[in-house]
């Protein structure tokens, strides 16, 4: 490595972190200190400490106190109270957002939905950058409703990201919906949502965004994009706990018109009249199922407010700083250590989070969680094969934190440290 | 009121409390005291202690603490986990249950799953008497399918209970799936599991039984009934916190052959390859679909070892021992009062929750609940249009509870003091 080099990113971060208008959100989130630097709030955001007591109110006073009552107090209400919190970070209005389920239950029944709407278009096109569970779905439901439905996969040319054009040639009159993960969750490519949506509504189709790694890292404006649909994650950039419930969005325009493929007493109109035939009610609310998991769904509100209060256009570009300095770092000090970009280079093309390759990317990443002496204990995520995935949450991430996380990479191979590791994998990776 | 009557009650109570195997168990709820009667563990079970120091750690440790890394250590094997535990409590053995979704969802998942292994069966029987999002969610099944299935709804001759013959002669060789509630909602009636899958099995038709209103309360034996699935909840009687992750079972010979009508990554036999298409993984484990709501999850397993610690045998019979002494009392001090019965008299028909019809239902509910000084605020629940549930949950209730319980419904309509209250609904009732 080059000292001279990592001193002078020491001292261009240092002073980025002490021009950063975000720096004081860091402190919301007690749990960080610096023996870990914490690289995967794209996969798991941390702890907002303020859920903390949130959390123990929820548990002993609203279900301990209040029993039942509490559905009467605000948990009756909470998925569409929480909707509307999130979506000015979306760019929805009033009455277009819902928490509900997960990702992958929204996905099934939205996408159900407009396939039941459009009876004469048997394609969904999505691309093989897409999350796998996105693909799952979509293809057990066409298998389930077995009307001669088709899940086209436009492949990536490079297996990063996906040029407009290439995708616009495979939407056609035949096509009902057009699905990708507005970030791509391996490569971290940034879809052009207007000029996404402006291509599939060109040819009649609708547009049903998976917002799981983009939203509360980057600016998202559903209703001037022109989004059918969407659905995403709060566990990531949210902060909103492990396995948090997933949010929809519906364009209001379309609400009155779609009805969810998989319906429950949540979303019919009167549901305490507990008759038998179901009617959906007005409104994102018809889009629940059964009853929420409401103390998951009550950890979810500080993260939100976190961002808001922060604002998504400080909080995108403290992301895009944080990301330039990291690829300048790859650039002078990995890529020597061996490690190649998997990510756009281009700002404009990528999300908030940067894959590297490496070939010992698997062992390298058991070696930076390791817990050594004298060095932070760094946590990005390893994805198949060799990929080292490095989150970057502007709410609580420092310059600094990055330029030490790049000194431990380079040690680590450098030394061969991550030679004390074996190569099987443990459940979760 | 008959004073000599409630007196003699009293003493009757008061014996058979002082001679209850399962009185310590009340001391683990600790937000219960003498202020307040809760009559309600049908709908929404109280806190069990233990559980507010488990969230505690869950929330700060586990994911503060641990963030991403509590995946594996013991997060991602938690549905399986929750459902090994359970599995004693409903007769099923090791790998037979998982935690995942909703009951709704759950539903949905596992009769399109029989639906597609059974295409030359048309039919799906259940009953007029069953919750109303299980009779939704079938429909939107069928409806979404759109390939001429047809669910058929029995009628209760009486409202409250079902005839097996009634039943068994819906039932025939078009039959694919018997759905039915196990314990009914409204009326508390208990059907005869193993009679029902005889019935059903001789035409060739499988079972998947809801047990959300018997889990925790009645003593279920899914392998010797020869029932096929089961759905249940776990925020009623199994006490897992308001709107709790729901369980699914599937028996271990039908486990290879189906697969969930809605796949996702959880269900996936690698997850983490994350190759765009699907395969189900091995065992019980395929059934989940998107990311299980973590912090929701982690309350379920206190409630569970309660039950495991206190014998479903000795819980059943503390059941019946509270439900015959209310319906005594029925009988001889609410009946004068206008209360009349709408749950089976037999105790082999109930399971452990008993309906009162009144008039003026909907008013007394709310009386009952309003604090009043130096009287017990009770918490029972209102169904329309005019049904008092009053649910009979043996781990914490206590004979004298529903003498005082009784002793109060008497006075409020004797004083007419529901007039205080308005006919006017709100939110949740």
């Amino acid at each position: 490595m080059n000292p001279v080099r990592l001193d002078e990113f020491k001292d261009i971060a240092s002073e980025k972190d002490r021009e950063d208008p975000l720096q004081h959100v860091r402190s919301a989130f007690g749990g960080l200190d610096d023996s870990l630097i914490y690289l995967d709030g794209n996969s798991l955001g941390p702890l907002p400490t303020e859920t903390k007591e949130l959390m123990r109110r929820a548990v002993a006073e609203e279900w301990g106190g209040g029993l039942i009552r509490s559905w009467n107090r605000g948990w009756y209400g909470l998925p569409e109270r929480l909707g509307n919190e999130l979506a000015p970070l979306i760019g929805a209005r009033e009455g277009e957002v819902c928490f509900a389920d997960s990702v992958t239950v929204n996905l099934f029944k939205l996408a159900g939905a407009i396939l039941k709407d459009q009876p004469g278009r048997k394609r969904i096109v999505t691309d093989d950058l897409n999350f796998p569970s996105d693909h799952y779905v979509i293809e057990s439901l066409v298998e389930l409703m077995d009307q001669g439905h088709r899940l086209d996969r436009v492949s990536s040319p490079d297996g990063i990201g996906m040029p407009m054009e290439v995708l616009a040639e495979a939407i056609d009159e035949e096509t009902a919906l057009v699905t990708v993960s507005h970030v791509v969750f391996k490569s971290g490519f940034l879809y052009d949502l207007t000029a996404l949506c402006a291509v599939a509504h060109a040819k009649g189709a609708l547009v049903l965004v998976d917002l799981s790694h983009s939203v509360g890292a980057v600016p998202i404006d559903l209703e001037a994009s022109g989004a059918d649909l969407a659905v995403g994650c709060s566990y990531k950039y949210l902060n909103g706990g492990p396995g948090a419930p997933a949010f929809l969005y519906v364009r209001k325009e379309h609400q009155e018109r779609l009805v969810p493929a998989l319906a429950g007493w949540f979303g019919a109109k009167d549901p305490f009249h507990f008759t038998p035939d179901y009617t959906p009610v007005d409104g994102i609310r018809r889009f629940l199922v059964g009853t929420p998991p409401i103390l998951s769904m009550r950890a979810v509100e500080p993260g939100i407010r976190l961002l808001r209060e922060a604002g998504m256009a400080p909080v995108r570009a403290k992301s895009e700083s944080l990301s330039e300095l990291f690829l300048e770092m790859r650039e002078a000090l990995l890529a020597d250590a061996g490690f190649t970009l998997a990510s756009p280079r281009s700002t404009g093309l990528r999300g908030s989070h940067v894959s590297l390759k490496h070939p010992e990317a698997f062992r390298i990443n058991k070696a930076l969680i390791e817990p050594v002496l004298d060095r932070p204990v760094i946590i990005p995520d390893f994805r198949v094969p060799d990929n080292l995935r490095i989150g970057i949450a502007p709410l609580y991430l420092r310059h600094v934190d990055l330029v030490r996380a790049v000194e431990r990479l380079v040690e680590i191979v450098e030394t061969r440290e991550y030679e004390r590791f074996s190569h099987e994998p443990s459940a979760v990776t």
